[in-house]
């Protein structure tokens, strides 16, 4: 993006449970918030539709037809293969032609990592995009990588989601020198498993603020502000989290209908336990960040209301703004042992070039 | 044990947050309810002067000094070259000595693995002793196993928890053909790690009730009754979970204490919420089963209060009145396939015994 041109972020309005009715409006406020021009893609009569109902003076909103949708049950092959004009496929699209700096999408995550990766492209140096999520604290907000985007990832892997989580920390949350940590079993290093030992040696050696290992009870009131982990153990975590939220809302309610002062009480504490079960809600906190993708792309959890997809595009549009990217490809280029585990890699599986002994990795000449 | 003797349990009353004041009192009200004999370990002048404070009259039960504590910095290999009378290593002898039937602490899980294995050793057929969990939920109890005595375990190593858990579910919490599952990252088989999808394969092919993948949103709102997990997942589960529930109280708290009508509300609700924070709290409901070892041992939370350990023990007890380690022998026999696995192993490593092809594994013979 050209410094200072207004960010431009496509919507995918058909994605989600609600689509158009929740995407637009939510778009629309960010839009207004942040100062940002929107590209509305989906089903053109739709989009005017609801359009039509959301006051759009003085923004700049385009709106580009999608003939096909991507189903929750379709598969990313599938669509891959067989659709070329499902609305998260246009999306993508425009980013590529520069024709918009970013997108935010309510559909099915997979199929949102895997067209992004088929229409953007990795950033050079990654080797996976990373799923981040970004969870409200007491104090400031949590992000955790990778949440799902893969698994049995290698050590490096995990090295290249801590600097693109940096990234998103610096750039968008506006968190100085953010405290790196690792998802682990206990303080001390050596304590988890070889995945976890491994990544530790190679973190301890960048120059990120790395603060060592990350126990899962702390996760919630530390000081730290990214949390590497897989994206097994990291998905675990996150739909854990969500599931022990409504079990804890559920057994509230239940003890508090238990006797008439109980629910005299609860009457009168009544805005105060609808504050408690809105921040409980994980879903009201905006989108997953997919990072490592040519390009900027947020996924928003399918049941979204207008909140979470405004503060999705809020974030892309600060994404965009402050070429978040850019930073990834610096801090990339800051920490070569990664660059050239890469690069090793790459050569040892191409024949005539040689053994990776031979050769000198570029990243260090 | 012999059939029909009163089971006899080792309390090592030096570990824990609060020593002998917790550990005497609720393993006496152990002992009552459910017809148990007790050997009290530790430093005899306070076991004394505590069990003077506590009705024992009709109970059997028994002093066994010990002169030195395992203290929660020690490392497991540090007590077990360096000390001998440490009072759970005294525990552990009365079992193998077979003074005593089980052990129930409330000290170092590490210490408590470590000294279990080099005192009774393992199950034959068992590589890794597992620790399992119980957890609370509405309907009926939840196992989870591994939660953190091994990690970077092996599909067969996983394939043995789910056969030590089903041993625990079917004789201790009564459970009829508990429900088998895997912790992953989806409910189709193929999602998750390649961890994960060799297991399922396993389970699927063995006698058990397996029913496939189980989400982390499930764990809390299902019919499964185990669940099966890799140790670095499982203790990350363990701890999210325990630190959630604090954390949810403490905005819950936060919330109640804004305005005056709140404030009135929740101190006329307060009973409600007292339960419900009791709901909350893991450390309630009891220790956790270090199933595999030669014997029957149970470990407690550090900070247990006299309820957990009543619990604990009468679980010990009921383990060892239903032989629920003969359970696990035969559900081994059951399954040969994972013995096989093991005897593959150890041939390979055993100089001049041949190759894997050649030897005909006894299981199958």
């Amino acid at each position: 993006m050209e410094k200072n041109k207004r960010p431009r972020i496509a919507i995918d309005v058909m994605g989600g449970d609600y689509g158009p009715r929740v995407m637009i409006p939510g778009a629309i406020q960010a839009a207004r918030r942040r100062d940002l021009a929107l590209s509305f893609v989906g089903n053109q009569e739709l989009v005017e539709e609801e359009l039509s109902r959301n006051l759009h003076n003085g923004l700049e909103v385009d709106i580009v037809h999608a003939g096909d949708v991507a189903g929750m049950a379709d598969k990313p092959s599938h669509i891959l293969r067989r659709k070329k004009d499902t609305s998260i496929q246009v999306a993508y699209n425009l980013v590529r032609e520069n024709e918009a700096d970013g997108i935010v999408s309510a559909g099915h995550t997979g199929v949102t990592l895997g067209c992004g990766i088929f229409a953007l492209g990795r950033i050079k140096g990654i080797e996976r995009p990373g799923l981040a999520t970004i969870l409200p604290r007491e104090n400031k907000p949590l992000i955790i990588i990778d949440v799902g985007a893969n698994v049995d990832s290698k050590p490096r892997h995990l090295v290249q989601f801590a600097i693109m989580a940096e990234a998103l920390a610096v750039n968008v949350l506006k968190i100085q020198e953010p405290q790196i940590g690792i998802l682990s079993i206990g303080e001390e290093q050596g304590k988890g498993n070889v995945q976890v030992n491994e990544t530790y040696s190679l973190l301890a050696r960048s120059s990120m603020n790395f603060v060592g290992n990350v126990e899962g009870r702390d996760l919630f009131h530390g000081d730290v502000d990214v949390v590497v982990c897989d994206g097994f153990v990291g998905n675990v975590v996150l739909k854990l989290s969500e599931g022990l939220g409504s079990a804890f809302s559920k057994m509230l309610r239940t003890e508090l209908k238990r006797g008439f002062w109980s629910r005299l009480g609860t009457m009168l504490a009544l805005p105060a336990l609808k504050r408690f079960r809105r921040r409980l809600d994980y879903e009201e906190y905006g989108g997953a960040p997919l990072l490592g993708l040519n390009g900027v792309s947020f996924v928003c959890h399918g049941s979204s209301g207008i909140r979470a997809i405004q503060s999705s595009v809020e974030m892309a549009g600060s994404y965009v703004r402050n070429q978040a990217n850019d930073d990834i490809r610096s801090g990339l280029e800051a920490h070569p042992e990664i660059t050239r585990f890469h690069r090793l890699k790459h050569i040892l599986h191409t024949p005539g070039k040689g053994t990776a002994q031979d050769e000198e990795p570029e990243a260090e000449s």
